[in-house]
């Protein structure tokens, strides 16, 4: 029962038939051909089939256990699933072929992720981390640091955490503390605590780098006096060989709700001398620095949450073809399976519309990653990015949202056998819960959008997807099949416009300002999260409707089909009703006492 | 911070403000004076936050053992606090006097178990397994049955439980194989297996009194060969003391994602020579009887579910008071506490005015209970069965997927806090995720709403609800101050209305029938739940100004008023797109093929 196997079909139908595969006919990707792409899918999907997704339920199960020494061991078969992984240059498939990755586009490398993390979202946490690393290092390590450390994480044969929360310092890391003091070489000890570092000590690699958030003794107070740091877990020697073990000792490890197989350590630097570390980039752009990589990251844990929702479908819908249970309203046999039930097939259709439409969102805007690293025209590089600054947040808040919406319902399904662990459905809950907390909680994620990526340029880039929403609305209009899902969907693009736009007056207004921006945030993501899914579930409409008409007898296009009919006439007008609560104002926010219960 | 106190103040308003402690003035209540009802509020709220919570998080921790020779040891503390409960009488308080019980008005023992289940809902559930075996008893069974057993399960010295599910006979319980073999002395001996069974074994009173569905081995298959049976633990003598060991053991606890201080058990009956029972009732008639029983558990269940909730907002509130992260947008000061973001508020508010809701709904059915079982006219009576034949299912759904979406955002507000263990926010998440399971799954709820309630009276009950809904809307849309209120109460009980059409109309309709009904259920319940959650605001909003107008500074007002204004202008309106949802008709339901993915 408790079985993964990776949505190749669909994922293939987004990158061929949703993005035509736009991102292989960009430079750089010469000789990225289809066949080489789903050669890559298909094999992806036997090591997170096969490998992975066996040690889902033993290794929460298990848990990570902490020695006496500060060492971390691993569930069983963790290990040797990550070296499986490395070996088989998995961790490189993103990377550019200059790092000595393979330089496959962000399309094939987001979709090969989200497998691994449905597969085993707490194993699929290790690589996720030392993409970060990598990016981090690519982007602001000096040369020599590029030439020490990244051939090893590209490879895998090490593995990279980010150190950013201290106790006192959580989504406002301008209170962190650690400190960074200066050696004559040039190099730093550092002296503080780190908590929640996701895979922060293990015994699947050779080396951790850890990226670390700290100050210098005489640093300002505030953003401006953090700079980032590298500490490896073992001192690289000149030849590249490992030296002395570094003064970075996992402290404990944390016993949380789900994801037990990754191990969330507390980390210790300078118990003795301090640990040595080097500083990467410029000083005192510590934050700047890593909010570059915690934006693709954000990226990754959202597909992270479709990943266990996918894996949720899959359960709930082996579960309710299987187990037999009433009398069906259909046929009126009794013992019929209970995706007979309508009030079952319900859940099932919801679960499996909503995902299947976050997936297709988070690829569109891998494809747009691929188009503003490799666009030729500068012009056409700065617009995707564009469109990628508005879609993240939207694509890690709404996703694992619904991740957790989508995981909850597949326990619902399982009815009395959901709720009893062995059965599996309750883990994939607990691993989603954390998806909408880390890499910046989803508040955080919602004020980004509302705030600083929308009243940076007006809302044009969201206009600009807006208008893509309402053309596929036409093309909808266009068709009788389609009409009644063409002019829902035009509803929800008029709802997300005039609720931008009265986000945008009221952080104009210096009346209101950043109050109603907050106030006004969460629900404004969660209506753009709606349309935005719900225009991919239109494109993926008329695709399915011309595959049928075309005499495609795949009960693939039947299912897509019914999937994005639910999607737009079941799910958006749920999303719509945001549009009241943001026009209701914000007067009940703003007055209320939480002191006064 | 794991501290619960049980919310005196706002049960105190609901009774006599919303309810204008109507019940006290009903036959049967002459001796219940308003500060009899203060004084119990008051004491239960010393038994539920100085005994019952403090064991909370350690029963969560310790869970349930069972021995090798199948008894089953509670976590610490646990037998000690349920004697507390019983030795302080408070198992009898919603009892009948001629039953030995206090004979207290239902909402004032349904308001005491609110506080039980916040304090303590692992415990909580021991008491109300024993409460539907004394209410089935009651019902049903013999004189000489009740002389014998009702004594002392309204004392709390023995405990009750109910044995329905089987592993083939879940929702449908028809298919219950457990065998009743008549003995010529007129009793039976059981054989079968039972699972799932709360409090099914346990060390914290001397009797268990298993109430179990079973049939004869010469009954017809199907329902009406189903007969109730009442199986002791420990058989009990014509003097009342206890004798044999009954043939009836724990052969195994679940491990369950939360309520781990509640013991679930599989009980295997006739191990040996048969488990010795008598029946209940009428034979063939036993899933009738259950049922009986299982309309007020519904009742619980949701108030179980409303218990939780307020726990996680006491929980989230206070650690959004205590912490401090980031600069006030309000005030601009650095360093405030997380509940001055406004994006924090909105999640502590929403929890709050949730809560707060559907504890006066759940009491307001608790007051037509009261109505429907003291009013001196048996039409009054009648009617008011009628009203809670409605409101049950929605209190038992709406407030259990309400609470665990109110318990997960409470998991959001504490951030990475909210996902270590050690915490608590996580516990009440997993404990509050069972309720929308069992005593009938939420979607069985829907079905029965939408389905027998709705159709047999032609909506003709809920119509009634829906006029007292216009009325509170009409009283707020006289008042200026809350005319916007008013406005958006009526329209959801426009919505209602017209979604309630819709249903009955394709209940009639021979081409889509059950099919139809299925399909819009749980839209439909959700749509009701919103609604009727929303009108018990607007009232609070109408007493709430009233106070204020009249002078009162009691903060509690100004409180009250602000939830009011969110429930009906910021959460009424998500409720309200399923009118939308409805209308968009089931086309996708009904053609959706589970297989084809």
């Amino acid at each position: 029962m408790n079985y993964y196997a990776a949505p190749v079909r669909d994922i293939r139908f987004v990158l061929e038939e949703l993005l035509e595969f736009g991102s292989l006919s960009l430079p750089g990707f010469e000789e990225t051909s289809p066949d080489l792409v789903e050669a890559v899918l298909e094999e992806a999907a036997k090591l997170a089939g096969e490998v992975w997704a066996p040690l889902n339920a033993s290794g929460d199960r298990q848990g990570c256990t902490r020695r006496d020494d500060g060492s971390v061991t691993l569930a069983d078969g963790f290990a040797e699933a990550y070296q499986a992984y490395a070996e088989g240059g998995w961790n490189g498939i993103g990377v550019s072929e200059a790092m000595g990755g393979q330089g496959l586009p962000e399309v094939v490398a987001s979709s090969v992720q989200e497998m691994l993390h449905g597969a085993n979202m707490a194993l699929g946490l290790c690589p996720m981390l030392t993409a970060g690393a990598i990016e981090a290092l690519a982007h602001h390590g000096s040369e020599a640091q590029k030439a020490t450390y990244l051939p090893k994480l590209v490879e895998g044969t090490w593995t990279g955490t980010m150190n950013l929360t201290e106790p006192q310092a959580g989504s406002d890391l301008s209170k962190v503390r650690t400190r960074a003091v200066p050696q004559e070489d040039g190099s730093y000890r550092l002296f503080g605590q780190k908590i929640y570092i996701t895979w922060g000590e293990h015994d699947a690699a050779e080396n951790i780098i850890h990226l670390v958030l700290a100050r210098k003794p005489d640093a300002p107070e505030g953003n401006k006096g953090i700079s980032l740091f590298l500490v490896p877990k073992f001192l690289v020697k000149e030849d590249g060989s490992l030296g002395e073990r570094n003064d970075v000792t996992c402290a404990s490890i944390e016993h949380k709700l789900g994801i037990h197989g990754s191990p969330t350590c507390t980390l210790s630097f300078g118990e003795k001398d301090g640990a040595i570390g080097y500083r990467v980039g410029e000083e005192g752009r510590g934050l700047n620095h890593m909010f570059t990589m915690m934006n693709e990251a954000r990226h990754k844990v959202g597909i992270q949450g479709i990943g266990v929702a996918e894996r949720a479908c899959q359960h709930a819908f082996a579960y309710a073809l299987d187990r037999v249970q009433g009398r069906s309203p259909r046929s009126g046999r009794g013992d019929c399976p209970i995706s007979d039930h309508l009030d079952v097939r319900r859940m099932l259709l919801s679960m499996r519309a909503r995902t299947d439409a976050l997936r297709a969102l988070a690829l569109t805007c891998a494809a747009q990653l691929d188009l503003a690293r490799h666009a030729a025209d500068e012009g056409e590089r700065a617009a995707a990015q564009a469109r990628v600054d508005v879609l993240i947040p939207v694509i890690k808040s709404f996703s694992t949202d619904q991740a957790v919406e989508i995981a909850s319902l597949g326990v619902q399904v399982h009815g009395g056998m959901g709720y009893i662990e062995e059965t599996g459905a309750a883990q994939m809950l607990r691993d989603a819960r954390i998806a909408p907390i880390y890499e910046g909680t989803n508040g955080i994620q919602a004020l980004d959008l509302a705030g600083r990526k929308l009243q940076r340029d007006g809302g044009a880039a969201l206009e600009g997807l807006i208008e893509q929403v309402e053309a596929t609305a036409d093309a909808l209009k266009a068709s009788s099949e389609h009409a009644a899902l063409g002019e829902s969907l035009a509803g929800g693009a008029a709802d997300l416009r005039a609720a931008m736009a009265a986000v945008l007056e009221a952080g104009a207004d210096p009346e209101q300002g950043a109050d109603a921006v907050q106030a006004y945030a969460t629900p404004f993501l969660n209506l753009a999260g709606h349309v935005l899914c719900a225009w991919q579930m239109g494109q993926a409409a008329l695709k399915a409707g011309a595959a049928i008409a075309a005499g495609s007898d795949d009960p693939f296009y039947q299912a897509k089909a019914q999937s994005a009919d639910y999607a737009i006439r079941q799910w958006l007008p749920v999303g719509r009703a945001q549009r009241a609560v943001i026009e209701a104002g914000m007067v009940s926010l703003a007055a209320f006492d939480a002191t006064a219960q």
